[in-house]
């Protein structure tokens, strides 16, 4: 049987989620809601589903679980409401932007046992997924240090910056549970500089555009990150490990992969200019392993714990820059 | 209005362009045929779409058109018949094996007025699609030489190869296809070796499984192409184009992008092992450009014409390899 | 009139800067010292040229220049012995592990007007000199942020880590000069991690086998650099820039350029081993600046202020693994 | 006691392996001769050698080998001089023209017993050489295919081309010598098309600018060579085997390793423009095998006979184009 899946947020992501959720032969997008009646129409009739409400999802019988795809401000409601009704929960990270308000979702979700996963999307990128099997299967030996560079295209529209909840907790959260994920060992300090270089206006809304960040865990493991919100050249996602028997990275996706020479050099295209069109495929693996998990009755990954902890290194992280000093993760997570 | 197309064939290939035709929001997959009925059957209950027959389909008023994926010998009667019965019409290469045989069919098609596009696949890709569209925009000058490399991770079984029509028309078309969809100019004379080395079986069915062959065109441009049946490494599909500006190359694709360095060096993964998941895109382009094609009423390319001449190519690369001699295609084509 | 220049120091990177000196057309190897005899009668025999010694050569009318290859204790000095006898001065970095003795060195240097190059190698390897160039003609806009990677093969033995002066003042050095060499703008605050993970020898002699620092600059500019004296897979000496308008990478260099595909994928030979091939042109383009900018009268560079200032971050990184803290260059150059 | 070569030719060639020799510690450069006076006094004097002339240098008892770097024209003669005179020879490549004249010059020298080498320099480029390492320690398994691609930045000039014998003397003949050193089995027959489309001036001399080749070895080996005298993009050098468990390819050297990524896409600068640069270290690694085969009374590769097969392929490539037919290397060389 496959599993009924109800998407919640008809907007970008949701679409996203909707296709993977329809391709997926083990799944079955039931119905979407969105406050907005138009997007949820839209969405419905382009899968051919029905429109729905939170309400009647709550209360609905044949709907398994749900993909929370909304504003992050309502993702801890909505998870803890479906965590109540017994549905498995999908929900796109973050989980809030309290780590106070996370905490309490999650003494809830424990509670009531619910399966939930939360959307690190990059960790089921086939080539991320790729370097940590190279890793897992000892190719490079035990790992000594890793270099995250992550850069956007462009920033986003101020209005979302005000409420993006700062560079770390929007952008660097992604590096952050990237970090974990391939450390294999929890990040014991967090040191981070950040400063607004790329557009003034980013400063003033007091936020960053570009972020340095170095990670070291207990047995003295390093990570460092690279973020910038503009890179003109696209979407660069990048990984370098490096352990005592050798190396793994992971290299950039291009759109097309031609080459011109020409008297003034070789010249390849940019990268991808979307995050959507470079995690193309990850998007589709994260739902099948939330579908394969939920199925199968494992617990999924990244679950609650790996939410709350990428927003804890945030925190620290931004701790770390006004505080200009590196700071202990015991201060943030007791 | 979707485009309603019934799909012929449900084996490999069929299950690729079903898929490509659900995903089309402009297409509609109304309806699945094959003489094997748990086939048939498998991919309608894949695609929720009914099962049909070829006799209904020829009279279906609610179909507007076919994609033929059937074996190789049907091609040309399915083509005369949808192409009688007012079908818009998308066939896998090659019309048929005898030049003769495609003759006669693309008549019926051109006394019908059918629509008619062959599935020369790779020029969707869209690496070949992006060299394409460099060269047209002139950014490598005037044509001089190009270089086709087309290898197979392994050679298909002896009873495919027994009934193939052997390997100029059945894996080197897709190279001349390609060397004109490049060159902008017919070749005139085509020479070519072949030998089986990789495998003595496939001498003894009278194929080769190693070609080379050089293309001409009048005002003396060159199409140089490399094929073997095995490269253990993937499948290994490059073009290199030198113009009098410079040149551009399509380099292979791999399905992740990692790189391990250690003691004994840096090593990437081999390539796709698989041409439906290296040209994956090319198979979604491919049925898009088709709907797109009859839903505007503009003639599709390829078209038949093209699926005459690779087909002719094949002859006289045939006939080059046996009489020793470059072969003018005005032998062949008249 | 070629510069005729003594080489004091017969060792490893003595002979590396004798070929350079003797393949220079404006420059002559005049003679060399070495208190081990037997040096230093090879590297003349081998390059045609007198042994000499420290004091005949002070006060050798016909000699220009000396090139200082001896131990770093030696360097001040020799520096100051040479500045005195009013020969133009290349010395090996660092000055002097003593950021005090440096200073005092320097102010002999500036009362006697000498010219003193240092020789931070790396500037001059064709490719970082190209990603300057690049750099300096605006081709990536104002720089913002820059990443150095840089490893060695293997640890050198345990006897000269111990007179080394730890990881930041003999190998982060390099990058600390290369960061003020790209940035073009002083950093004002040094951050480091340090741990010794690959050689548990190395943590008992008290030093780091791998390093990760953020350097910040007054105006918002970030590097970030990544050490480690152990890197299976050759010498890895990367560097990478991001500017307004687009970025800047510094490949590594590699022995051979081929690839072996198999069935288990494509693999690259390792990069060089050893820093002097890797760096062979490096040096030889390093001798040519020296004797161009004597030949000419043009102040030399790097200069002995800029070994004094690559020292001082050397001394502040070193701090704040110390401390645990940024450390503000400030507090180290006053 | 360190090799005395006596170096015929003080042009740019000569200037190359004058070079190569005084950096060579097992050879001395004894003298130079040229029928320009100032060519061989300047040359002389940037190495410290002195001039003389061919009468002199077949008669002196303290020179050992020469190194023959004047005009073709020459070659035959001289080779045959100096092997009477019994002086080991190093020729640049051809021997001669004719093939009537290489096979006459042959005998001379079998006659006498001289050691020969001719001067492919390509053998010798580290990467050449490593390709043929890796294919002789089996890692590609038995050869099948290989493809050759071989262009000039630009082509030389008129008066040049009038006196070269031709592209397939001149340019292919670098790539037949290189088809035998990889294949491992001699070519029986020979297909060449050639056209003159870069520039018509080449073609109003008989010559062609363009061209492509495929030799086929008895054992139905490929190999398919790609010529150009013009690509913008530099001097493109390039070799890629096939072989049963693999494949090994040669990529293009580039003068520095940068690249520059704007919104306009990723870029690398242009190739050498210059074969010089390009061979650099072939051109000192093939004088070190010459001294070093002499030295050691081992018989020096590539020789003489090496040099006439290359020739007779030559020969038979512009028969292949002037009869439009594929050409047996029996029909040349008996």
């Amino acid at each position: 049987m496959a599993l009924r899946i109800a998407l919640l947020g008809a907007g970008r992501i949701g679409k996203v989620h909707a296709r993977a959720i329809a391709d997926d032969p083990d799944a079955e997008l039931a119905c979407v809601a969105d406050p907005v009646p138009e997007a949820a129409d839209a969405l419905a009739r382009a899968f051919g589903c029905p429109v729905s409400d939170v309400d009647s999802i709550e209360i609905a019988s044949d709907i398994d679980a749900v993909a929370i795809c909304t504003p992050t401000d309502t993702h801890a409601d909505l998870i803890e409401c479906f965590a109540r009704a017994g549905k498995a929960i999908f929900c796109e990270k973050p989980i809030d932007l309290s780590l106070e308000r996370v905490r309490q979702c999650l003494t809830v979700v424990g509670k009531t046992g619910a399966t939930l996963m939360i959307g690190f999307n990059r960790r089921f990128d086939p080539n991320f997924a790729a370097a940590k099997k190279a890793i897992d299967e000892g190719e490079v030996g035990d790992i000594e240090m890793m270099q995250v560079t992550s850069r956007d295209p462009a920033a986003p529209p101020a209005s979302y910056i005000a409420s993006s909840g700062g560079i770390f907790r929007d952008m660097t959260i992604h590096d952050f549970d990237m970090a974990r994920f391939i450390l294999g060992e929890e990040p014991v300090s967090v040191y981070a500089t950040a400063s607004a270089i790329t557009d003034p206006q980013i400063g003033e809304l007091g936020d960053h555009d570009s972020v340095s960040a170095i990670l070291m865990t207990a047995s003295g493991k390093h990570c460092t990150i690279s973020n910038s919100r503009r890179a003109t050249y696209g979407y660069d996602q990048r990984l370098e490990v490096l352990g005592a028997a050798g190396s793994v990275s992971v290299e950039n996706q291009r759109p097309v992969s031609i080459e011109v020479a020409t008297a003034t050099g070789y010249t390849k295209p940019p990268l991808h200019d979307f995050f959507m069109t470079r995690y193309r495929d990850a998007y589709a693996a994260e739902i099948a392993a939330f579908v394969k998990a939920v199925n199968s009755g494992t617990p999924p990954s990244p679950n609650g714990h790996d939410g709350l902890v990428a927003l804890a290194i945030a925190e620290a992280a931004l701790k770390s820059v006004t505080e200009q000093r590196p700071v202990a993760m015991s201060e943030i997570l007791g």
